[in-house]
């Protein structure tokens, strides 16, 4: 048991607080004989980071990742990799005006509540910082499931905007500040953004992932199934507040008839005609895409005044002025596909050792 | 790691196929001199039984729970809690003709694909029978949580029907056999279901489960999130496509002004003013009610015939005709109540551990 | 974490008292394909049956094992393989005496510190008999390892009588009642065996296993070392006071010359000239025999009275007369072999899970 | 899973090699509220640093632990704690000649066999520099026991040199440079010792560890014993190769009558006569002191040349010239004192969990 780590075999343990002197990871489990460097991991560590666009928070962190363990000459070495980003801008002035306040929507009155301390500076451990670490991981993660596997993520709802599936394309997802695969509504996004920015306010949003070239067989049929694993991985993210997969909660409204997949022959191959299971089928990936989708609520960090307490029982209103993302489902992106990743590493290892 | 257990410190291993001599449970970790006898947990099987109504299996299960040890004159002793159930009323012919054929929507493909054999005699190991385990150590984790916290389920939708909130009564929910709050929509369901059954098709549902009298402080900052076990253990119920939590993906629609639930002092108590959190706030339970909703797909297993390849890789199709759910989301609600409180319970046991 | 489970991977969680209606145990993680039915795992349970032997217990166990679930059509299909032994010679009536009394080497007063309760039929959870879960899983275990991985165990001293290696038989291991592989000193502890049995005392003894066959490479370099977990799972067996591997204790007495084991090539193999190792280096195997050893003390049942409390804090004394070892460490040898079994299946599959 | 973790609630991750940027652990699950600040840990590991007499390894590494989480001001958050200590002194170039050779005795021929490769310098990962972090790890542990445990450790054996128990004082361990707790044979170890560095050989020794103060009731029944655990934890030091707790082997020895802890009310207390039980029965503490003992052998890298094998194959003789310590043993004390502590403070708190 630990309550800061994750997964079994490929497992992944984050440390560090928002304005600490640095954040890290350390991964066990990986395979020996990987090739990794730093900017094999950097590279999608820059995907999340602060300060790309006005869109998301301006603190400004390089986040440069050094690995401190666990690779020698270029090689993972099976030991385990520990990876460090060191904080830099973390201005904790900026906090010391809420030391006494609990922010709603905020982890402070339940840390409050747990330990009967906490750590105020820029939310402590609560900070979406701490999931540089995950896409640090989900790097490695990535070398062990190989090239056969590539996942990739969008946002497909803003607020009530989503987008048109009729017009998807992945290439676009890489040309606008918010991983969208509609290059129409993604305008229409940037200029409800800004207003939605520009009246201190935040909103939420919606996230997909998809994982194309996943081996039929990762999971298992009960406690340790692979949608399992996903929805608790996914749900973990700061501010998820829904996971679905496949046809998901719109799967209730189906019928038997409509919600079957079925199956023909296909080149010598099985094939499906259809993927309302999102890829799992009893827990276990059926080798069709894995179709994920997790829904992030607005921040909670907003100029607007609100009602709150204080820690000793006083009422109060609050307004957060620190440098804040209006919708911090956008840097969910390649959080979502990281723990997509480290998941399916987990699994991959983990079906090899039972089944060889 | 193990692929057939859940929780920590409250650890529940299944076992056990539907056409088995049984199946069963060990739930390790219950603390030592609580009151428990068999009543106590039938109480509960009995809310799952099969044939309990025309709109559920008609498979004939007394599901009698034996207690086998970690019980002495009425009290648990502190060692596992071994619960079997013996499988009665398993026809194995019913299965027979779909030896060779992998069932659309089912596990079938892909267990076969993962262990290279399977038990196919009414789904093995995939069979919602095994639900009836987790059902049993609800009923233990009920007694850890006390009568202090309360776990109650409802089924919110079926099909495109959802209930009206406004009419809803907790007292109705055991008046009818779906679990409905809403007695005039449990009407309509009624004769909607009916006609489903008739067609030999299904129909998908969404059951929502609220947990009252939780204290704060449960759960952890990050991979050990009450948010995130819920997911985990909720998604892992056969045939769920969807988890979330208090506002849910609706909370991708709002903004961070109307997201918030702001506090304010309530007779020397903090108190909320609303819930759109679900009572968890970063991992960590706040006191208000735990509100999680889960879809559930319509039953795979349909008499009109669908598409599907045979284990020797030749097309054919298939109709299902063993006894079977048109709306397998009934049985899902004391499911998901389980669920829900080994959840808690195994927290409220894990942050004893550490916060004391 | 599970406080009645062992192994990872290969991961068996046991229940079960003396005198409840059965014991038995769910193992976990077994790969799909192996031939399996009861007799081969009967095969093991029958070489630590009671009432063998004049030196071991009289209580009349048949130890029928019963398969539950996990296999189908005379194969494991990788789900939880439930075994169950029922209880039939419990003669409750022989254990009231003692029910307010603490016996001295027993478990007697730590349950009632650690619980407020306790079983104290026969031992409860404590008693020796949950050992046969151990074997049982063992014999799975072996399946697992294959032919090419031989366990044997045998007992080189009882009471400071210990074996002259230069006799050592393996095949005299199953001739005698104590496993003892030479057949001199087996004539001798059988008088002086009878001499404790008649006094109505009893003796320690010291056991030792090896293993043959076992591929280099299993374990890992830091805390899942191959040495610490087989150390961890002996000393986890009743009465056990001490584990040593290779040289074991011997290996402070020597120097760094004497210790080293050499290397040579021999046959285009690498070889070792000597085993000071017991065939473990940096928790690594190297190939070599896995040489371990454990002390078991004397039984703590014996017919002289010895002094104690009782429950309600007076002195008294006590005297057991229920049927018990005069040697317990006789039925320790297929315990041993089983757990040393079980240890390296679960490294033989973790080793996979991360090497391939 | 993790191969690199150990404990379960107090949960210690540690990472690093000999000769990579530095080495560190993550400790989660430490309670919230505790004070510490770097000193409370330095104070351990300057015990075991090296150069601290001509007996340890002259490599002069400061062994400066930085806090880099977890802690705020001056007291634990509950989050996870990450130590590091960066490697200063680690001069890379006394081992590229050993690069192709596999050292007798060391991880070097198992690594390869497993990974297929291996970071030789300074051992890697195998190095005993990784048992800073144990220390460390060990000196939070020691918090969360608070002052009522005392742990102690004593060298009480080199080579065939034993102490003399009736001179054991507690104050003379820190009087020599060996925590010999007998003066008189401490003169002798000196010249001893001095002897076998002149010789460029090495010798073990054996460690001697003792918990007072340890309430009764920790631990669990069958695998989660405290005896188990200290098995494991202690066998998991590098170099040791024998366990015991109590009477350990000499247990094997003694007559059921002898064995016996008697117990008698002292006081209003339960008392014990004496303890072969090493404080542990049936898994469970008993209140009396915890003692266990452990045997370490000689330091593997000697001046002396070996026989060994290339890693392509071919005979060849190895002598070590590395800074080495004669006598490894004197280095395990203060780790066997720190692993103690870890498995005591892990089982203080999964005790909480169960009992409450």
């Amino acid at each position: 048991m630990s309550h800061n780590s994750f997964g079994h075999v490929f497992r992944v343990t984050t440390w560090g607080e928002s304005h600490g002197p640095a954040i890290g990871c350390v991964v066990d489990g990986v395979p020996p004989g990987l090739r990794l460097s730093e900017p094999d991991i950097q590279t999608w560590l820059d995907r999340r980071k602060p300060g790309s666009s006005r869109f998301v928070t301006q603190r400004r962190e390089p986040d440069q990742v050094e690995i401190l363990s666990g690779v020698f000459d270029g090689r993972t070495t099976g030991t385990p990799v520990s990876l460090m980003i060191r904080n830099q801008d973390a201005r904790s002035r900026d906090y010391s005006a809420i030391k006494n306040l609990f922010r709603p929507g905020h982890a402070d009155y339940t840390y409050w509540k747990k330990y009967g301390l906490r750590d105020y500076r820029g939310g402590g451990r609560a900070s979406a910082r701490e999931t540089a670490c995950r896409v640090a991981a989900g790097g490695i993660a990535r070398k062990i499931l190989g090239r056969g596997v590539r996942i990739r993520g969008a946002m497909v709802q803003m607020g009530e905007l989503a987008v048109d599936r009729s017009r998807w394309s992945w290439a676009e997802t890489g040309r606008n500040p918010f991983w969208c695969p509609d290059s129409r509504i993604a305008k229409t996004w940037e200029s409800y953004l800004d207003e939605v920015r520009r009246e201190g306010n935040s909103i939420g949003a919606v996230i997909e992932i998809v994982a194309s070239g996943v081996p039929a067989g990762l999971g298992a049929p009960v406690y340790g199934k692979l949608d399992s694993d996903l929805a608790g991985a996914l749900m973990g993210i700061n501010a998820v507040k829904g996971v679905e997969i496949g046809a998901g909660f719109g799967a209730a409204a189906l019928t038997g008839e409509a919600n079957a997949d079925e199956m023909r022959m296909q080149d010598g191959e099985v094939g499906f005609l259809s993927n309302h299971a999102g890829g799992i089928l009893g827990g276990i990936s059926t080798g069709q895409d894995v179709v994920v989708r997790f829904a992030v609520k607005p921040t909670s960090s907003i100029a607007t005044p609100r009602r709150t307490v204080t820690t000793r029982g006083r009422d109060a209103d609050i307004a957060t002025r620190g440098r804040h993302d209006p919708c911090v489902g956008i840097r969910g992106v390649p959080v979502g596909e990281a723990m997509v990743a480290c998941v399916l590493a987990d699994h991959l290892l983990r079906h090899r050792a039972q089944c060889g």
